[in-house]
Order: structure tokens, then C-alpha cells, then sequence
């Protein structure tokens, strides 16, 4: 029998996943993990108020959420001292990245990002046949920062439509300065669109954040998922200017964000006390992190995110031993893939418990790591 | 300034949106409605049980949902008596229709729809560049029901890669019995992708919805909006091919369904006595607007849906007075746009204190619209 046939572009897609979910390892092991470290999901949770938010909501869901996200792109313009017209809403920033990349992109096009840069832009690229153009990180002193210099050559040489940039970095943890930002966007061609992805925004140095200067051609991506602990309800924005910002409007799914979800995300930006005090957590747990890697004798990379990376300080195949055998002792955690950058682990911050178990279970991993080469 | 240049599809878009959300129109008017059947929502709302597994589920929600959506198409599988291949889950059947549309449809490449078919769909048609081919309704007997015999003459003479089909109907709840669709099935070219939209399937006669005979070019959607309860959270699947289920894989936002949403729908699944009795509930509330519409001397068009189409038995500039009258009176409901259609207004169920407030003030409207002609 024939069957009906997919897009050229569809057909030569592989059927990847970005990310495997933790559940999909537990399912593979049989046994569920001890600690969640590994998805840079924020363990703290989300607010006591938050909480209760969704549980008055629960009741109203048999009604469609508001299309236009009214009240809450309100409240972010209120928050954020913009107008509602430069705020546009969606089920995350991973849809969101997808609706950019569909908006600007023509198959062939090239789009720039840093190699070992976030893999669901690059799944999107791909997925819109977009031709990826990559920069590798900087580590010229260990610090494996995005090369700003190297990602304007490569926007220019390839007059490419998009570039992309998470500040702080993922899957790194380390930052640029705002100046140094600021610069990068100066620099840019008008019609070259820049996505500055603040996905850990809140958990940033001041100094790290531009100011909310609008431009068309720059979108600042934020999200309730990291600081605000609410990644498994599907809520992102983008920040921009109006042009930019309506035409999210012309392709995007309008009833996408759940009703509940947009009373939890009202309740967490009402909450600010709550962030304050989690973004505290977060240091703490990262101070946490260094030390215990500091005492296996390893380097823990400097990170303005809820995630550290551990230098493993060997090559990416040891690493991967390393992982292997964490996964194996029931700790979920993640390691880059890329050249340079893989000979990390990525720690994602926790509530005191599960740093514990990775505190204990990290010299056994290294060892038997050592041990398996 | 210049600024970054949109694809030239998007730029040819129109910024609509599909349909206006009630809350827009209270924002409008200043003020809220009394009586929400508009929307095609279940004011019966989702089980207790539904309800307090969200609750339950609410303070877990740091944690991204599983990408695969394992445990809930396990579920499906179980209870549909297919295998998990043969099931992809997605945020609301909105989000899927825009997948295929993307996975089958080159710009230029006809898809047909019934004209007054859901706009959501043809949305995503434009949105892609497909090139939309409508079949009128037929009304010989004021039954309104979708022509499948120039819906497959417009698939062949076009040679369309996609052709959609609501059964039971949306906008005019009327239904086809399975025998007709298969014999429709069984017509389609091979090459043809037929989704096959039962969105209402829970609300239909038995005889209208055809066995789970899996083929490549037939995709089956199903949600947990309509008699579920769940508009608001966002949860529909496709029933299909294991190949032709794998390709949504390939370009789906893997972590687009939340966490609070998967606890959501696996415990409506498990609560099937629920479902019977909201059935039931829905059956009654139709049966009522049917006796409203009666007793104003409009009729209603048999429904198997969650809705009922209330032919005005005028023009569509008369029913367009109607509803504007309806919804000046606080009711919400809303009005197919499509010649023919465009003379019925469109009444969702509800519990019976909406339903009373709807009886009490239609014949106000039609006077009122009557008067202003």
C-alpha cells in the first residue's frame, strides 16, 4: 500500500529528541532516581501561593484559557515597565523559538548559534530547514564563554537571518556582562535578528541584563520554568518591539497556554518575595556544588544559572563515564555534548538532600570512572 | 531603521486569530457574561476526581513533563485497544492539525475543507501556504452535513496531500454513520492523509464513529476538551500509523505537554462513570436548547455533539442580529460565518441555570433583532 508522503524537508528529518527525559532513563533502569539534578528544573519548587493558585484554578479548566494571555501580558508589561504590545506569550520558550525560527528563516538560511548551544533552537532550525552555522565556545581561560567576536564574523560572513544567544549561557552557567551584550547588539546588522535567551534571567547578576532597550531586531526570551520553579506548566515570553511582537499573532497556537497556567504564572510574578528568596536557595545550592566538586578535585565552572558545570578534567569519554556511573548510583544529571565542553557534567541545583546524595556518590562515580578507562 | 526581514509567507499573513475569546469580548464590553455557551466548553466541567488529581499534582510541577508523554499514551492504548505507536499526544488538537498540515503540505499544494469548516485548521493551511479548497455544506434537507462526495471530487481533481473532516460536525454538530465515512475512507487515493477530526466522538451516537481500523492515510484526533472538561488544559492525540505517528517526533516541542496536564487526563480517562453521566448531561442540555428553539419558532438541527446550530430561518444578517442582541444580553454564544451556515446561530450545552438564562432571553433578542431589520 502507498501511503501518503511527508514534505521533502519532513522526510530527511531524524526522529531526535533534544532532550531524553529522566523518566525515560528511569523506565530504561527500572528503578526511579534517588536525585533530580539533571534538567535545570528548579527542585526549591514553585511558591506556597502558587500552589494554591493552581489548586482555586483546578475547577475552571473546562473552559478555554484567554487567547490573548491579556491579563498576564499586563501584569509582565506592569512588571517589566513596557507596554503589553511589546509581550508575546506561549506554552514556553521552546515553542516560542520554534514560531521565530518559522517567521524568519527560509530553508537554506543560515542561522548562527555557539556550538554545544541549546539543542532545541537547533532541533527548530532543522526542523524549519534552517542551515545551522556554529561558533565554538571560548575556553581560553577555562571560563568556556560564547565567542561574542567570533558569532557577529559568522552572522556577517553568512548574512545569516538569526542568531542566537542564552546569556547566561546554557549549557555552561557562565555570563556576559550587559556592556558586552550591549556591544554584540550595536554591532549587528539591522535586518539580522538576535534572540538573547534569558531563560535564568532571574538568577543573574544584575549586570549580566541589558536594559529594556526595544529594538526590531532583537528578542529577549524569559520564562517561568527556572527561577520561578514552573517547567512542567509550559510558560515563556517574548520581549520586542510591536512589529516583532504581533506577528507571533499570525502563526502561533492562540489558545496554547492553559488557563491554569496563566493563573499560575499571575500568581508567581505577584510573588516576588518568593523569588528573592529562591533565587537565594539557588546561590547556595550552587556555593554547594562547587565545594563538592572542589573536594573530588575538580573545577566547578562559574554560573550565574540554577545549574553548575563541573569540569571533569579529562577528556569528554571519562565524563561520559562519569555520568554513566551517577546515573547508575540514581543521580540525574547531564553532561554537553559538544567538543571542548564535554568533558563536563552539568549539576543542576536542588534542595539540601539531593546535594547530599551527590556530594556522596560523586568520588564513588569518579572512582569507578577511573577505574572502567 | 531597517529591521529583520519575515519570510515572505509570513509577511503575506493576516494577523487573525481563528476565533475571539469570551474574555475579549467582556473586556470589550465592560462587562462580564451570564451565561458562557459559546465556546463549545463543558459547563458540566471535569470529574472531582479529575479536579483533585490536579490539585494533587500542583506542588510537582518544577518538574518538566515527561517528553514522551509515556504513561498517558499507555493509558490510551489500553483503552482504545490499539498499541502506544499507534498514539501522539499533543497540546490540544489545535497544535497537532497545525503538525500534519506542516508534515504533508507544500506551499501551493491544495487541502480541502468543507466551506464553514473549522477555522482553526485553516488557519494552519495559510499558515504553512497550503492552498485551501472548500466543498459546500448541503442543505437539501436542512440537514447541514458535509458533502463527502465533492469532498472527495475536490481531493481528486485537486490531488490534495490532506483533507479534513469533523464527525460529528463542528460548526453544525450534525454527524455522518460510520459506514459512510469508511465508505469514504475506502474511496480516498492512497496517497491522500484524511484526518479525521472526532473531537465530539464521546458525545456521538456509536454508530457514527467508525472501528480503529489503522491506515496510513487516516489520522484520527481526539481531545479531552469537549466531554472531558478539559478545554483549558490543553490535551489532544492522534490515532494513526505507527509511521505516520512517529513523523510528529520529528518536529513536535517534546516537553509541550505540561505535567499538570498528563495528570489531568489520566485520571479523567480512569474516571469513565464520570464521562457516562456528563454524557448524559449533555444529551439533556441539548434536548432543552432544542425546546428553546422551538418554542421561538426557530429550529434546532440535530446535534451529536456538545452544541446545538439553531437555524434563525432568515438571512445571516439576520442571525448575525440575533447574536449580537444575545450577547448585548450578557449570553455568549457564537455564529458560523459561512454562507448558508451563516443563517444558524450556535448554542454549547450547559448547566441549567445557563440554559434558563438562554431561554429567558432569546425571545428578547429576536425581537429586538426582528425590530432593528
Amino acid at each position: 500500500m502507498t501511503a501518503p508522503r511527508f514534505t521533502s524537508l519532513i522526510d530527511s528529518l531524524p526522529s531526535t529528541v533534544p532532550f531524553v527525559g529522566p523518566e525515560t532513563l528511569e523506565r530504561r533502569r527500572g528503578r526511579p532516581f534517588a536525585a533530580r539534578l539533571g534538567a535545570n528544573e528548579s527542585g526549591f519548587g514553585p511558591a506556597p501561593s502558587v500552589i494554591a493558585a493552581m489548586q482555586a484554578a483546578a475547577g475552571d479548566v473546562w473552559k478555554y484559557g484567554d487567547p490573548e494571555n491579556h491579563e498576564l501580558k499586563q501584569a509582565l508589561a506592569v512588571h517589566l515597565g513596557i507596554s503589553a504590545n511589546h509581550v508575546s506569550v506561549g506554552p514556553g520558550v521552546d515553542c516560542l523559538l520554534g514560531l521565530i525560527v518559522r517567521q524568519y528563516v527560509n530553508p537554506g538560511d543560515a542561522v548562527v548559534n555557539s556550538l554545544g548551544g541549546y539543542p532545541t533552537f537547533n532541533y527548530h532550525v532543522s526542523g524549519f530547514g534552517g542551515r545551522l552555522v556554529t561558533v565554538p565556545y571560548r575556553d581560553d581561560k577555562g571560563d568556556f564563554r560564547s565567542d561574542l567576536d567570533a558569532l557577529l564574523d559568522a552572522v556577517k560572513r553568512e548574512n545569516a537571518p538569526l542568531v542566537y544567544l542564552a546569556n547566561p549561557d546554557n549549557p555552561m552557567g557562565t555570563w556576559q556582562e550587559a556592556d558586552e551584550i550591549q556591544s554584540f547588539i550595536d554591532a549587528l546588522p539591522e535586518t539580522t535578528l538576535f534572540i538573547l535567551d534569558e531563560a535564568y534571567g532571574e538568577t543573574a547578576p544584575a549586570s549580566a541584563i541589558p536594559p529594556l532597550d526595544i529594538r526590531p531586531n532583537v528578542l529577549r526570551m524569559r520564562t517561568f520554568s527556572k527561577a520561578y520553579g514552573l517547567a512542567g506548566m509550559r510558560c515563556g515570553y517574548a520581549i520586542g518591539a510591536p512589529e516583532q511582537i504581533a506577528a507571533f499573532d499570525k502563526i502561533r497556537d492562540h489558545f496554547g497556554v492553559s488557563r491554569i497556567t496563566q493563573a499560575a504564572a499571575l500568581a508567581a510574578l505577584a510573588d516576588q518575595a518568593y523569588l528573592r528568596q529562591v533565587v537565594a536557595e539557588i546561590a547556595a545550592a550552587r556555593q554547594r556544588i562547587g565545594a563538592i566538586a572542589a573536594s573530588n578535585g575538580l573545577r566547578a565552572i562559574p554560573s550565574a544559572t540554577n545549574f553548575v558545570a563541573i569540569d571533569c578534567r579529562r577528556d569528554g569519554a571519562f565524563a561520559q563515564r562519569v555520568l554513566a556511573e551517577l546515573i547508575e548510583r540514581d543521580i540525574f544529571v547531564r553532561k554537553p555534548a559538544a567538543p571542548v565542553l564535554d568533558r563536563c557534567i552539568r549539576v543542576s541545583v536542588g534542595p539540601r538532600s539531593e546535594l547530599d546524595l551527590f556530594g556522596e556518590r560523586l568520588p564513588l562515580a569518579l572512582a569507578a570512572a577511573d577505574k572502567s578507562a
